[in-house]
Formats: structure tokens, C-alpha cells, sequence
């Protein structure tokens, strides 16, 4: 039996990675991690227990006691602007639980795989022309959450290289999905253009800076590619996680408008226009398609008409 | 009156620090904090604290109360082999203590400048010809302790960009002087040296891997480097500190050996050769040259003759 360990379980993450293993696994379990007192989900196949990652010693508890085969670090502190207001809480939390885990993994289970999830915001700020981003390009974080992550994926590297554990990483551009909560900006927008439709198609959008351009995948292809990358990735190396396609906002807006058969008026909220933001980010996910076979499943409309649906329902 | 506040004053640099101040500055104090109970020297115009520096309410009080103009932040543990030993406690000390100074810095005295030392491990393992390491460099840390220092140089930036703070940092390379305790190789080569000398002239010295190359600077003129660049440096601008030369150990073991006229047998101790270590590591001075008008004052064989008289002394 596979025995997988995913810690921050509750996300948004981790109830899919759940629900892929219950289709693509006959043989398996997992125990999952997370700081709530309830368990997210019931299932024989599911165990779950309340930790907070810094307390080592419970963490490696858990480690000696399940023994994973292996293990998808999901947790993190993940809000970019709440790491502006509390750049030490945000920054050591996220490599203290890294470290934690990563030295329970060396001491007591060090042939277990790990997934090391970082994100597109490691690359910090590239020109228009330097897209899509490549995984050897130069990392220039530009907020503390960035600086964590940074981190955290040159710490995995050391892991692999230097200690010999079986780590992979990963730099994961933005996802979307069914489920995703509102104070995200696309499901925000979905959301919010469901209730247009509601209340007769007549309404207005209130948006912060919608010429942004973004790399957008559903989480369910992600997931496809954490899965990949866990059970055959190369330790020590990073994969960008990623579509390499560049929507608009604006364009996002629009493709879900027409599905809805509505016209929005649009209205930008200054306040909601973050001075400071990259124009554009596209990753380029070439070597993830061509070292681990992966193609993206869900087309960005696909992806759109499933959280249609689901804010319909919700 | 200039006030300094110098973490870690109680090391080999510290001292140093202190004995610029006094030779260049007519009016100013020094408050120097270290984990250790006692002062390191005594004078009036320099006080002392005990603490942990990782106790960042105990560091804020002594921030508000000697409100300092100039930081110049020396803490850190900095022994690679150790960082290996105990990765998460050497990072989260070193990037916690960082981060304790620059949120008090940030709430209480957000006008100060202050110095935040990194090293050349930042720079990793680049090839020969990619000498002299520049700047722009990309960073590729190959040990725990200098994932903390590229961590520490990546959030200073931020402090300066995002939030405004008068943040400058280097990138230190190897830094020799009198007094440099014998765990470190050039001062352990010269004491071996000196006790050859005393006995006769006739003696082994034990060694590891003496092909590699180094870039070793004085201390003081590392001192007066600092000095430049936390006074005039530019907030959020890195900067080498560093001679521009290559020494080859063996170059360096031999100019001692010619300067106390003896002849030493040489033996190549298989333990003390590190499999994985940078064959050569050599700056670039240029920044700190052109930008700060920084020029070496003490010669590789004056800064050679100073440490003799001190080992022969000690």
C-alpha cells in the first residue's frame, strides 16, 4: 500500500490531490496535516491529525509513526499581501515548516519522495520579451512571501544534493478551479459575474487592473503535474507548474461573460490596482511536458464552465 | 553624536569595528550587543548588552532607548560545516535575527542605515573562468548557512525597496588579521608556522587541499570598506568586499614560510580535504572601487607580517 502524507490537507490543493488519488490509485492512503481541529473529509482510507508544522517534535511523531512513502507539502503562508504586513511571521512560518519536515524526513524516513511546492513569484519582475519564464532563469523575488519561497527551493536543492533526499520542486503559477474561494481574483470575478447573470444580466464589475496578463491552469491538470513530479520527478530539480499560455484578465472577464450571455459593465476601482503589479507572467512549461509526459487536460473554457457551475450552485 | 549599534560585537570584526571608530570619529558612542555575559573591552563611550538577539521584544527596547543613527549587523553563526550539521537551527537563527533587527528597525527608528553582512557563499560554484565574481552574478548556494545569507540579502532588499529602509549589503569574502581565532585556515597555517619557527625551523605542516584559491582581504581594510558602504552606500545595493586577487594556500604557506626563513615539510592530510569544495574563489572590487572610492591600504605580505607578530606573541 501507497502511503502518502500531504500536509495543509484543508486547502483548496489538497482536497483534489485527495480526489486524484481516489481515481488514479487502487491501493493507498493518506494522512493529512493541517491546523484545523476537524478533519476536511471522511474516508476509510483517510487519516487526520491537528499539528502546526513548527512543533517539530509532534511533526516527526507522525513521520515515525505512518512512515510515509510520500509526501506533498502543500502548507504554507500563501497571502502575498499579508506578507508585506508581517514579513517575519510570513517568512520564518513558511521555512520553519519546510526545515521541520525536511529534517524529520532526513532522520526518520529519508528514502520517502518529497513534493516541494513553491511559486511563480520567484522569478520576481522579467520584461515582456523574457517571457515565457524558463526554470533556469535568475530568481529576483519581489515580496517576502517570494523571499520564503526562494528559499525554501534552494534549502530542497541542499536536501537532495547534499543529504540525499528524494525532493523534488516545484514553481506554480497561478490555479483555478471549482471550489476556489472569492478572495481570489478570478473566482471573485466568476462569482461575481454568476450574480450579474441572477439579477438579469445588468450590473457592473468592480475590477482592480485587468490588462494584467497571467498563466492560469486548473488545478485538476496541477494536480496531474504535482502527481508526476512526486512519483518520477528528478530529486534536486525544479518544474514550473504552468500552462504557458498568457490570458488577460480582461479577456477572462469577457470568455465568462459570453459564456453567461451577459455584457457587464466594467468599472476600475483604483483602489483595487496594486501599484507595483508584473504586467505579465507566462511560464513556460516545456520540461515538464517533456520530461514527465504531462499535457494539460482542461482547457482554460472547460475550466471557466466548471466554475460557472459551481457558483451557480453556491 | 553618532550613534552605532553593532551586533556581534564580540567577534574578530566587531573589534576591529570599534578600533575604526576610534581612529576616524571625534564624537560618537557604540552600543554593542552579544550573547555573551561580559564586555568585550570597556570604555566610556561604549556600552553593552547581553542578549539573544532571536528575543525580539528584548531587542526593540534596546532600539528605542539608544535610538541608534548606524547598525551594523556582524551576528550570525558562519561556520558551513556546522549549517550542515544543523541546517534548520543555523538558518532560522540567522534569518530570525535579521528579521527581529529589521522589524525594529522598521517600527522604531526606520531612518537608521544599517550594514547587513553576507558572504561570498552566496555566489556558489562557479567555474574558473567565470572569475572575478561580480554582482549581478546569479546566486547558487551550495550550503545551509549561505541559503541564509542569499535569504538575508533578498529580504534586505525588499526592506529598502518596499519599505523604504536605509539598507545596504555585502557579499564578504575571505577576511584574514591578527587576532582571528586558529579554527579558520590562514591563521591555524600561521600559528602552525610560527611554533615550526620557534622549535628550530625544522616541522610538518599538516594540511588539506592547499591548491584552492582564495581571495583573502585584510580585516581592516574590510573595516574600512564597511564604514564606506554604511555611510554612503546605496539602500539596496549589494556589494563584493574583497581583494580582486586569487592566493593559491600553498602561495600563501610559502610566503610565510620565506618571511620566518624556514622550511617546512608539507603533508597532505586526506581528513582535512573537503571533497566538494570551490577550487577557486576570487571577486571583483570594481562597485566598491568606482562607487565608494574604497581602496586596499594593507598588502597580502603586511597583513601576513601583523599576523606572524601576533602568533608569535600568543
Amino acid at each position: 500500500m501507497k502511503k502518502y502524507l500531504i500536509t495543509g490537507v484543508g486547502g483548496f490543493v489538497g482536497r483534489y490531490f485527495w480526489e486524484y488519488l481516489t481515481a488514479h490509485e487502487n491501493d493507498f492512503c493518506v494522512c493529512g496535516l493541517d491546523i484545523a481541529p476537524d478533519a476536511p473529509w471522511q474516508d476509510e482510507r483517510f487519516s487526520y491529525s491537528q499539528v502546526n508544522l513548527l512543533e517539530a517534535a509532534a511533526l516527526r511523531e507522525i513521520i515515525v509513526s505512518f512512515a510515509p512513502d510520500y509526501i506533498v507539502h502543500l502548507a504554507s503562508l500563501s497571502s502575498v499581501g499579508q506578507s508585506w504586513k508581517v514579513p517575519a511571521g510570513c517568512f520564518s512560518n513558511n521555512t520553519g515548516i519546510f526545515l521541520a519536515l525536511a529534517e524529520a524526513v532526513r532522520a526518520e524516513c529519508p528514502a520517502a519522495r518529497i513534493l516541494s511546492v513553491g511559486s511563480s513569484e520567484e522569478y520576481g519582475n522579467y520584461p515582456l520579451e523574457a517571457m515565457p519564464l524558463r526554470e533556469e532563469y535568475a530568481l529576483k523575488p519581489g515580496n517576502p512571501y517570494a523571499v520564503a519561497r526562494v528559499a525554501q527551493e534552494m534549502l530542497s536543492k541542499l536536501y537532495a544534493e547534499g543529504y540525499g533526499l528524494n525532493v523534488m520542486m516545484t514553481r506554480s503559477f497561478n490555479h483555478i478551479g471549482p471550489r476556489q474561494r472569492d478572495v481570489f481574483v478570478v473566482p471573485s470575478f466568476v462569482k461575481q459575474l454568476v450574480q450579474i447573470k441572477k439579477s438579469g444580466g445588468k450590473g457592473t464589475m468592480r475590477v482592480g487592473n485587468i490588462e494584467v496578463v497571467r498563466d492560469f491552469l486548473d488545478v485538476r491538470d496541477v494536480i496531474d503535474a504535482y502527481y508526476r513530479i512526486l512519483t518520477r520527478g528528478v530529486p534536486g530539480e525544479v518544474y514550473n507548474v504552468c500552462s504557458g499560455q498568457g490570458i488577460k484578465l480582461r479577456t477572462l472577464i469577457e470568455t465568462v461573460a459570453k459564456i453567461l450571455e451577459i455584457e457587464p459593465a466594467i468599472e476600475v476601482d483604483p483602489a483595487l490596482v496594486r501599484p507595483t503589479e508584473n504586467m505579465c507572467i507566462i511560464g513556460s512549461c516545456e520540461k515538464l511536458k517533456a520530461e514527465l509526459g504531462w499535457a494539460q487536460a482542461f482547457s482554460f473554457e472547460k475550466t471557466l464552465n466548471d466554475m460557472i457551475e459551481f457558483w451557480e450552485k453556491n
